[in-house]
């Protein structure tokens, strides 16, 4: 028996009441509904407000209908096997901090949301009496079927398929539309036994939809993921935080949410993360007591951190300017400058902190982003007579070599009233 | 000069950069990103997570359409107008509070969000120099030309068909989707120059588009607006909210956001808004607020203000079962034996205290909706012939006399654990 | 194993490679992509060119899902009963005529295009060895399962979803969009073994899909179906064949498609239809014969012909007028007066044949639809305490009873150039 | 005033009732109805059935969007110059041949639509009082504001965005999609006052968005217009006109329709279009004849027209099989081979006339696309910085350079029992 979800991207999504709807209940992934899926991306994109629930419930949709496809083509696929991956499509991501990717680094040092979510994954797991050890096996690629593992975490996974077609109903970006149905129906596992060296591959009437899902998604990350004003916002975010944490002496302890203050008030390593008691902190944690603490900041005593909480609440960023090449020295200097007398006039700062306050208003960056990596986990094409052919070595797609270097974009950042 | 914004329900909209953007920008207008369109409906339909800014945006940006279209078949419309028009389609929600109508009397009392959005234009028309006047005679209906009226607040008003457009854009329900282009395509104001007694008519071509208008809406109402686990949702909201309220001596004062607990340690009456500290405090109210304060209380030492927390937060919602017709007293007393027996052997309440906590665990209330008034505020058909009809008093629409009454849907609500 | 086929309305189409996909490829059903579904549709709403095709396929494709939903709600259906429910989804429109329902009668005295598709269905089974036995039953109703009857013919059939999700697609009428998915979701067989007495209801959570699903349909024929200048097309295509049927002595023979003036030559009776030879002539004949043929009796020396051609080809139509009640004998006399004074300028007609030339050119009609029949046919909703209630008859769906009788309206159809 | 038409893919259409609506009521526009979009199309994706009348329409609705962005961006554009260019838009394409693009060059020698085209502008410039000057002056790219010209033809014009949203949205391929609104949005003519220098432009923001409709359109080339289905389509129509046009003796005058075989029967120079006969019969010519025409010639004495034909009508086509590089004379001589002894063994050929008969059997040709040209007609971006940069040459559009040479792919085309 099933539950019937009505999602507006993919239709009724159907959720199998045998563990799968159990584990929808949990707080665990309840809470994704207060984590916004493109983070700042929502102020940028109004119709983006989508949280990261809905995108965990269609990786889980469309993992449904892949393995349908698979076992149709002659892929067996147990019960078992069915369920656990099932499950690890819609735990995926439970890990997500609040914001999504903006503050993952900013409230524990060298973390990865990827070890938050198998963190709590294994401790739903104690809950569910060890029935997701298969999905952390296939979660961890070490389950002897690999191409399960390939359709939760690869270039060509349930996620990024679901996030991509998502973001572009709710941004209304039509560029980055991806034709998902096709791609999903063109999926197969060879050989067909799906034995140990199993892999998952696209057969040859797919190259075209294999080669516009990897423009689609480098158009997506510069039109929307990496769009310079989210860029400011995300920057708006950190600033905040990195202000809280380098406080100076005479203001009072922050009032904030207290499971926000738990990661600002000191620094939280990631090795941390196997501590119950920080876990316990991460999931009393989501967007909601980051706008709750940013709108009381705007009255904080502290100008500098009122300053740039009310700027963030009401929308009122910072310009991020793209720049041809990384700006020299002096290049630098010069916007220095201009940040500190601002600051200065604005009563911002003082002659003694202005230094340190100008580290928030003046920001060298880059963005960067790779369209598609052609090593070990690349995408591969089933060619008619039976051969594989990495994706980007089909005569059919030269716009994939064309794409499969990184791109690195410098950006400086300050407030638009200084001439940056 | 006009600045886009992404719209997924609309494409692009374009706000003019003459006072509408400026308006856009005021924190008034931004903390609508911070209210649910659909108040707890996102925990039923979860691709509805939008909020109140993208539909003001909508409702404007439909505002635009129909004066051009207004504009083009002879009615003038000067630029005065047309900006005080687009304003007061942007501004007429400003006033809700968060989870938009379920909490509206509950925070304040005898309240409606009209006098709110009202008591805000106001305050912005202040800080912008007056330049609201026109806007607020429009919303008030009385500008000498009624039609603008009834753009704005009508049975046919920009507001609804975008709210109808948009939350089944985003709830996924096909059955609501109404043809909004096309009535906007046949409206007209007759008679044609806009006089005084100018009123708004949909042409008789539109007649089919106007019954299913009304019909599609009608169907919202009971699928998704009043859904039963929508009510759910209301219920344990007003709940808590309640129970704070009314909470008994030995427990210490409430820890939540100080906006919410503004409205929530005292009672405000609705004639309080023309206080601009309560206006303030108003303002600084949003979902935020509510769902930070739920996120704590779940850990309150009173188990019944925790419980009924924790129940929201993890969407662990009571049961609502609609009843032929209103419960008799014998039924009553049945359920609340139950729930009282419950109550007791869950450790939730003592017989000291069990009658008043029952309150919080059984309610009969019943929801109501009228689709179609055809009292003055009526649709009207401009017939082929040049003459008037009420629109249910056609031929055509024998439908929507069937719902011109109001249908009152008895309920009772109760935990699923108690056999109510 | 199935082949894919790309449709625009349901996303890819599956075609089970056993007899399904062999059933396509017949010249029988390859004829419906020179079939349009819409009849003269296409010259009112631009983009209602698609043929029958497509709709079959496309019922095709929803009896795949509703056999699925009831497949797993506890109904079972074995290889050969799917088979069987698919082919029939498939074929139960292969009879129609060329402009779907405008030539039924004009080409066969008595027709209806059900008794065709039979025909041709067990020619079918004939060509494919007797595989068709338990479709023809199905479409007899003479099945022991009576539900896979009502799945392909009655007012709640794969037929009806299909043609009213497709037709909207096409014709850009959003009033008339369905919850189709929502609908077969809702599905259910009762008894649940699908014994003998089995049959199709909807449970109540569809209750409002189901009142809007009748509403829409209604919406969809006066808005489309029986639109005036549809009516008026149709108009013409039948006047032009009468014309031919009655031309008088002096003229030569009228060239045209071999195949159609095989049915226009002499008179064709319904019985008729049990001789191969008709059957094949039937086959022969499609939009393709119809609009060749108008194409050169523009050229045709009877003016007549020639004039009812050309505005048929240039889309020079008539205008339908609905009237409020059937013209008495004095008004028809007076519009008639008008239209013989009319052609005889015109020199369409000469005194001694305006009598017969006036049949053409004005036309007293009207169109009739009832939404809903609530007699043996009836759409059953479950409800939650497992009683069975006809649809009309629940308290929530009020529309349904106010559109449950015949709408009649009467219209009259003559040239725009004539004050008719 | 306007008239509107409902159009599934742009919505309301209108169409201004001067000039235009005249136009689209001519016998020459009307016609377009009559002329698939994509050919053979239908044959492969089911749903692309459309016309080149709604291309038409289409063309003109996103000339009208256009214009009125360029206006607001301070390009002034008179009345005349607007009713010119929409105009230009709706008749662009009339000169059309049946099928579109497969038969162009079969029906007349050195054919191109393009010239058919300019002559019935003439000929509808004659018949409107030489209205359409502009328009004539517009297309030929001597109008001294050649940004008119670019908007009608050009890599960037209002056909191509047209016909790339149409297609998608009838063949369902998700991957084709272009954000239209998005592009126009962004075109800009410089210098700003439109002076004879002026050129069209794409501003810096809509560099993603036209590198991704390159992209797009490249991909609906290979999966779509060059699909091997529709190649092996366009084949046997091809195949049996040369047929009918090189017939030997012995057959008797093949009967079929008379404006096709004015065209079949003798050999049509490109440079006798100046003829007015040419240009009538070619007006009278349209889909419909060619369908009617190869459904008589199923049962023509001739047993290879007849075998062609009857495949065309079912649906039985050649394989078309690419291949990597053009095969050599001993391949060639070997496939010839069995495919004689096929028609021979069929009994579609005898001894002495198998040569000819294999030419209609066998081909080898290619199917060659360049997705963007770098030279004179090339799409501009205006950067951020005021400068011009050519769109293959910035560094954000590195997949555009890779696709900028022409792809050609060898393939060579038999029937399936061939084992070719």
């Amino acid at each position: 028996m099933t539950s019937l979800f009505s999602d507006p991207v993919h239709g009724f999504i159907s959720v199998p009441k045998d563990l799968i709807l159990d584990l929808v209940q949990t707080p665990v992934v309840q809470r994704l509904r207060r984590v916004r899926q493109l983070g700042v991306g929502y102020l940028v994109f109004p119709g983006a407000e989508h949280s990261r629930f809905g995108h965990a419930l269609g990786a889980m949709a469309l993992m449904q209908d892949a393995l349908q496809v698979l076992a149709e083509k002659g892929t067996p696929i147990s019960h078992e096997e069915r369920l656990a991956a099932l499950a690890g499509a819609l735990l995926h991501d439970v890990g997500h901090a609040p914001f999504s990717h903006t503050l993952e680094t900013t409230l524990i040092r060298g973390f990865h949301h990827e070890l938050m979510s198998r963190a709590l994954i294994v401790d739903l797991d104690n809950d569910f009496d060890g029935r997701l050890g298969l999905t952390l096996e296939m979660f961890d690629g070490t389950y002897l079927r690999p191409f399960f593992h390939e359709l939760i975490a690869s270039q060509l996974d349930m996620d990024r398929l679901d996030y991509l077609r998502r973001d572009t109903f709710y941004t209304g970006v039509a560029e980055g539309v991806v034709g998902v149905d096709r791609l999903i129906k063109t999926l197969q596992v060879i050989p067909e036994a799906g034995g140990p060296e199993s892999r998952l591959v696209v057969e040859a009437k797919g190259t075209y939809a294999a080669e516009n899902y990897i423009l689609a998604r480098r158009l997506m990350y510069w039109q929307v993921y990496l769009h310079k004003t989210v860029l400011a916002g995300d920057h708006l975010l950190r600033a905040a935080f990195r202000r809280i944490r380098r406080r100076p002496p005479p203001f009072p302890p922050v009032e904030g949410s207290p499971a926000l203050m738990f990661f600002l008030s000191r620094i939280v390593e990631a090795t941390e993360i196997d501590d119950p008691v920080v876990r316990a902190r991460y999931l009393a944690l989501d967007d909601t007591d980051v706008l709750y603490s940013l709108k009381r900041w705007q009255h904080d005593p502290d100008p500098v951190l009122a300053d740039l909480s009310r700027r963030f609440i009401n929308r009122d960023f910072f310009r991020v300017t793209f720049l041809d090449e990384p700006p020299g020295p002096q290049r630098r200097a010069g916007w220095k400058a201009s940040v500190v007398d601002w600051l200065l006039a604005k009563g911002l700062a003082t002659p003694t902190d202005v230094e340190e306050v100008a580290l928030y208003y003046l920001t060298f960056d880059d963005s960067r982003h790779r369209a598609y990596s052609t090593g070990s986990r690349s995408i591969c094409i089933l060619e008619r007579d039976g051969s594989l052919r990495e994706l980007s070595e089909s005569g059919d797609t030269t716009a994939i070599s064309a794409v499969a270097t990184a791109v690195v974009k410098p950006y400086v950042c300050a407030p638009k009233e200084v001439g940056v």
